[in-house]
């Protein structure tokens, strides 16, 4: 077995197990040990990135390619009505491996997975100052 | 106002306000009216697309460089700490507006939303028969 510190990067090199359902040139896709529902898979670029702020755009493109891919094995071979996707950047954001992936989780009844938060609509006039002061962090 | 019968689209063609925080030629990104956490984005493709199951690989990839693009923004403007996407194709998973769209959601807090499942790990040969059927939907 190789020493690649990182879990998912011994995954794309194979010298640590999984079950994949989706390759191509720059990206593998894995079932998720922990399955949040039948058939929840990870899709991991094979170049090693962080998370959101440090992939190159081109490579989280990539995976996003072959999310829709998966998407459609998903759809096509379970017959699952739904999908969502899930990604998170930062451990405040609950990441626990950090080699950038996506989640996408078949649903298969609106009660199988909790929503992440509750929505409450705000007047769009309210949002103007915050718009702007995220339009200066370009 | 236009007549297009989707919000989004309407947004996408100025007839419907917005609160932007970026554009390209081919997404535009504005505040969620519902705030999850502060600075809570959606990214859609300017062109109509329904779900997972409908938008072109191209057009899912545009979407994502443009979510790498807005969560650095969000990063640098309002310094959250981490980002969760999130993103819903059809009603089971919750999707509400019939146009493409992946959420970004700055995150200050663990606590500030709810993990959408419990990970519970598997046994990852219990696993090998499930990979097998998601790859036949190819």
């Amino acid at each position: 077995m190789s020493g690649a510190p990182c879990v998912f990067c011994r995954i794309v090199e194979g010298t640590e197990p999984s079950q994949p359902v989706y390759e191509d040139a720059h990206t593998i896709a894995f079932l998720n040990v922990a399955q949040a529902t039948k058939g929840h898979t990870l899709v991991v670029p094979r170049r090693h990135h962080r998370d959101l702020t440090e992939i190159p755009p081109e490579e989280a493109a990539h995976v996003m390619r072959a999310t829709v891919e998966v998407a459609g094995r998903l759809t096509r071979a379970l017959r699952a009505p739904g999908i969502n996707l899930w990604h998170a950047s930062g451990e405040t954001a609950w990441q626990s491996v950090f080699h950038f992936h996506i989640h996408v989780v078949p649903r298969y009844a609106t009660a199988d997975l909790t929503p992440p938060w509750t929505e409450y609509a705000l007047p769009l006039a309210s949002l103007r100052g915050l718009a702007e002061e995220i339009r200066s962090g370009a």
